[in-house]
């Protein structure tokens, strides 16, 4: 063991660990959840500590020598298994102060290392004076949480992506599959189950753009606001430099500073937009995935439109049972980001004035329904949608039967008239197109004209 | 005009109305919704004002004549249509001051009249001195609004015991209609469709159980707390004055005096107790009105399993179009239920050392959500649920077509072999009962005792 | 009373109305709140009838004397209080079939009328046949509660700008009041008060972003989709037309045709990503109000920052009392539109196949937090915004109490060192300027530049 | 590896391990979370195979030797580290079928072996045939869903209570500390410190109650519903046989047979009641901490009334600065168990038909929001509440600065004039006793009886 100090006193820890007294004390403090931080918040902060030793040093607060021990001990840390020495809860004080100083401990023992010292004694590299030099956790937690999130979103968006193409194709495949359309869950007038997929696509499409619209937002970076947002002890240069560092480590060009710093720090807006994207995702493919659900309902006494893959036995007495397991598995992820976003709602309207401390939930939050959204999709994708296939004669059956192909017919014989023979097909339970024939209300060319249920899915 | 003073000033009031200035005052401050306060909010201060009269003058700190002339002024207004003295937005000040006020200066001018006073004098009955003496927004608002939400939870226990023996009705009428249980939307074993009716009957059990509890909460008072929950300025015997006669004006036997005035003013946990029944309500019946509206899918190509009665036509393009639409309806004020019981999640968390402030929202939602969930349901009941019939014949299809009524062999040939039934079933579209006869896996006798649809509905 | 008839049978309806059996079947079938159809839908929905006529006429299906009948008949209804013939209740059948049948009904009575016909008779223009014609409800909805909602967002914006702006000229004012920061709500590093405004105002600033994207996804109409998204019955030439009295009659010309019909009537995403931005309002409005709050906390026992205008006496018990009464009706509103929000939240995900038919709820939400929302700011700005003013003496005692001026020697003394002093300061009550002077760390010359509050608030 | 065989045809999966074929499908099907299934839960699922097998035993249908194989096989499992079996991700197929297969399997194994066979043979033990025997995934998962969550929500009614005695401690010691009350954040009458501690408390006390009757609907069990609640296979006097080695078992002695086994399957409502309790806490806890931090705010700029203990350095940045770390740790759990509450919610209304499918996703929500809450609130009373200590000197000030106090001359000299003389002191700054004093209102004996602050805060 070895004797650690900080402001409330000495404490023995491990001889051998990499992280200090601060991180100690919080992993003492917060036997919460069992949960380690997020290693995407984890690697975030590693490689932003390393951007601000090389802002430090171009600003000329921080000497060559100490710049490059910092750096190098990012880049040793983030080769090996760095996650073993970030020992805090995900629940944690507010504002991920313990987060930060984890950080900056193992980064300071590191480097210290490097330099020839012993862990613990910082006597080259100091995590408070030399490591978080410039900063505050109030400017780099904020930062690193949106940059980690912004990477787990470009994920999303590439499955999402994929995602969407899943259905193009199936819509194309699916394109000259008539059916009856239901409204109300009533039967309606006819239309293609391509054009349905078509639309579920579409809407895909929409997802992605609003996640990629908040994205803008998380990459406005406070960093350089330090305790409260107005700079203190941020050295002139200090900005400017450490955006092109963070530009370049963490491969995105767009990245900016915000131009009112106290904002971008009292603030979480980016990451309420975020999981506001999250959020109408989970809806819209709730939607979706009901749909399907609904769609593939049977064999024998469902609607049976679609069949999706076999991925697993359905039941433990019912033998021979196959249900849509892929679906439901995405359908309880798709409930558990709302859950999330609903946490992220009260955590964001908790900000007092010149700081929001709910963070560290906001960044687990975000991070895990990024994870686990885009994990759903992608085995949605690859164990479902790409093997959906079309249970066509059913669907044409149903498109013969839809007494609503008589709306077809209010140009021509009135939307009162069409009504009464709508009702006596639904009675008689005899197809329009049999009493149209039978009252010889049109002559059998008009019928291949108006009632071709190909031609009215054709929108004009 | 008239003029009337408060601690701000001086002001214009128009001559003949029996609000005064504080009134005024915040109709002018509020211009928010057009939305008048809750006439059951309104109602219930105005009897809690004449019980306060009353115990003040058994406490011997108002005398007979003042106390009686508040008392007739509040029996003279709930006569009349005391709504137009009611001239606050529903969203107003904190706390809810405007609206006690309101109610104080409306009474002590309608009391001065009758004591041969001139509107807007206060000669004989002043608003705060004694309309309001003993009392305080802070206790009087929670304790009117809890006892406003009482009365309207009565009135929705007892829909919801009539929407009860609605479904217990159909459950018996029912009972004998077997069909074809679906588990994960896909064919299950049989059961009958009166079991379904008499589960959602059980389940509104439940509902009107978690109403019911949530009353005992409402009936906490705080009253005699006054302003901060001490009780300043309350005289010796008020509190077990006032509570006898809100037993009576109230018609509660069981309304009681809470043993922490502090805690009833600060915490508002028994409008949440009461949102989170309704919630629950509104959750559950959504459920159960889904599968309502799937059951009765159709007319051709939908489930069909039973009829809904027509109300109106469905569609304005789509002839003789019928749609659920008392059912549709009903979702959506289930849908307003869970955001007004949202609002009622953030209003609750936001209370502040001695006083939630949020209560004027609070009570409105609560009132707005009683009333709205107990008009749905009484139109669900008689409009819909009561005249609902079984389309016998396609159950019985279904219940004979179900692969998974090889389930009851398992005990006989075992789940694998069973599974291999089930699955050539599927296939071949043949009944598991012609397979077992086919396959000769059974005796005639066999399949009676074990394949009859209507024994594998009834439990042990 | 006059005999209508619809495909359910016949009805006697009041003889002198304009609205039909449909309407009055509706009115009858639900009487749920007693709340009407909010009037911004209702007037968008009469001039869609308008441009759809139109639209009609120039694609050769209506004739000249019907579109003109029609127009005509929704230009004199928009002149007087045409309100009054919309009798459905705000919560009716799914879909809003009842309230665009009341549009039609209404108007083919109108243009009736002024054709020389009876209320009644529909003999020149028939509400389903002519009115409605190339529509259905399912286009026509959606289409209407996005240009009504487009509308009252744009009102939203407006009163964000002057909000904005309300509060960026308290930016200005207080721009050298100094004063302790507080993260944590503990003491922190000193800020000036202008620049806490001028944060406040940057998220507002976000907020209006927020809304105005959100506004494009609403100007994505799926009009021509008629029954089911593939434009059964709509003529050629319908869309092209139509859109452009669209953009002519809401007097918006980015509205634009959605590319996937279907899309456009089974998703209603664009609500959604609305009802977001109304949502992350909610929560940073809250954030904001919440610190205005604890800022004008006092008079002599709270921080005491600053001062909100008097607007009404603040208790009914405690004399001379002032509360934030304005901004605890903003938060109140705040709270309901989180509310809408989940509500909304719950019905965007129930869309089944080509249909929400939760519209109806949906359009009460958005339109009724909007209006809300607006008022609320309005207010919030004219009464209380506007009248801030600042305690300056108040502000510079806590600026030269906080013992985290501190902060200021870490690159001096170090953050070890610079702790001991702080908590010395805390200890001793005595400043950090005073503990320096005594003990001679710093020169005068070196306290006045470094520890300068007033410099310790300009960023680099 | 070894072979073994389903509906789906073969797989290989690894020799030496105990579950099987359908678990390890399910482990490729589901790579989504990397969180195992809740450990309580696993161990529920195990104790009620357990008590199956004897029930199945007692029931005639399971001879003795596998069912004393299934029991000490399940006896032995407990000993060990039984999770490593437990290969399932946390989100899977709908109603958790993959799970209850993962405890077939892994049982049969450990059976089969302890009677003489291989794994992945079954020869004696077979998963479906004999683990499951009577059983279904539809009933086993919402019985070991409720009896898992049930055994967690007694660990939260524990630390509750104790939670509750570490507040009534404070309420006790704090009971002469006099201070200013606080409506809308305003000074306002005195109050002991004490009287809040006992509010909290009493608001504790009310949790509690929620939680302890949610208890008695995870109480209810729907075992020998089997596949639909009808109780297809499950033999006479299982179900009375189960419940007794439910009791004994689950060491619970009021658990019960529903008497709906249908209700109990298709509704959730148990679960739902359970995180009503949990969110109400969230709510209640969130104002409750709130309200600390607010009081602890300082120190020298807040309110300053309480010390929380120092648990750890408050900033990276700010030398010396203390934080009220281990309550914001508290209201970010609190945060997160809003959030589960929200999935449960969409969980709870998703059921369709005979099943709620959403079932594994609630289990975990409800597990987890167990835990933390409790771990949070366990770590909040030992490292926080316990060590409070209140500022006598500060709260004092408060209570003599208050003018506020005038309200105690409302009897005597009327609100109006103690409004002006409350308005007089605020501007001044004198205090109220001073003024009354300067201006001969009142006798010092009266000021002595009238306005102590002490006596001003004893109710009657």
């Amino acid at each position: 063991m070895r004797i650690e100090k900080d402001s409330l006193g000495e404490l023995s820890i491990p001889d051998d660990v990499f992280y200090g007294i601060q991180s100690f004390r919080a992993s003492k403090n917060f036997p919460i959840s069992g949960t380690q931080v997020h290693p995407q918040l984890i690697r975030s902060f590693l490689l932003l500590k390393k951007a601000a030793a090389k802002a430090n040093q171009a600003s000329g607060v921080l000497d060559e020598q100490k710049a490059a021990a910092i750096a190098t001990a990012v880049d040793e840390l983030l080769k090996g298994n760095y996650l073993k020495h970030f020992i805090v809860d995900a629940y944690q004080a507010g504002a991920g102060t313990s987060q930060n100083m984890n950080a900056n401990e193992v980064i300071a023992n590191k480097a210290n290392v490097l330099l020839g010292g012993k862990l613990g004694t910082y006597d080259h590299v100091h995590p408070n004076d030399h490591v978080n030099m410039s900063q505050s956790t109030n400017d780099t937690y904020p930062t690193a949480m949106r940059l980690a999130t912004l990477i787990l979103s470009k994920e999303l968006v590439s499955e999402l992506q994929r995602f969407s193409n899943a259905f193009k194709q199936k819509a194309l495949e699916f394109d000259l599959v008539i059916k009856s359309g239901r409204t109300h869950l009533q039967d309606a007038v006819p239309i293609r189950l391509g054009q349905e997929f078509s639309a579920y696509q579409k809407t895909i499409e929409h997802l992605i753009g609003l996640v990629i619209h908040s994205q803008d937002y998380l990459r406005e970076l406070g960093i350089g606001g330090s305790a409260a947002g107005t700079g203190i002890n941020v050295p002139k240069g200090f900005r400017e430099a450490i955006i092109i560092e963070l530009k370049h480590d963490f491969e995105d060009s767009d990245l900016t500073l915000s131009d009112n710093m106290c904002a971008a720090m009292q603030s979480q807006l980016p990451m309420m937009v975020y999981s506001n994207a999250l959020r109408t995702c989970a809806l819209e493919l709730t939607r979706i995935t009901n749909d399907l659900r609904l769609l593939s309902s049977g064999p024998a006494n469902g609607l049976g439109e679609i069949n999706l893959p076999s991925t697993q036995p359905g039941s433990s007495i019912m033998p021979g049972k196959v249900n849509p397991s892929i679906l439901e598995m995405a359908n309880q992820v798709f409930f558990k980001v709302l859950g999330n976003d609903q946490a992220m709602a009260f955590a964001n309207q908790a900000g007092q004035l010149e700081l929001n401390v709910m963070m560290p939930v906001m960044a687990q939050l975000a991070l895990e329904s990024s994870m686990i959204l885009t994990s759903a999709l992608k085995t949605m994708r690859e164990l479902c949608i790409s093997g959906i296939t079309a249970n066509k004669e059913t669907c044409e059956k149903y498109a013969s039967q839809t007494s609503q192909i008589v709306t077809a017919l209010n140009p021509v014989i009135g939307y009162a008239k069409a009504g009464e023979l709508a009702k006596e097909s639904i009675k008689s339970k005899k197809t329009v197109i049999e009493l149209v024939r039978e009252q010889k209300l049109l002559t059998d060319k008009q019928i291949k004209d108006l009632l071709d249920p190909k031609k009215l899915t054709v929108p004009h």
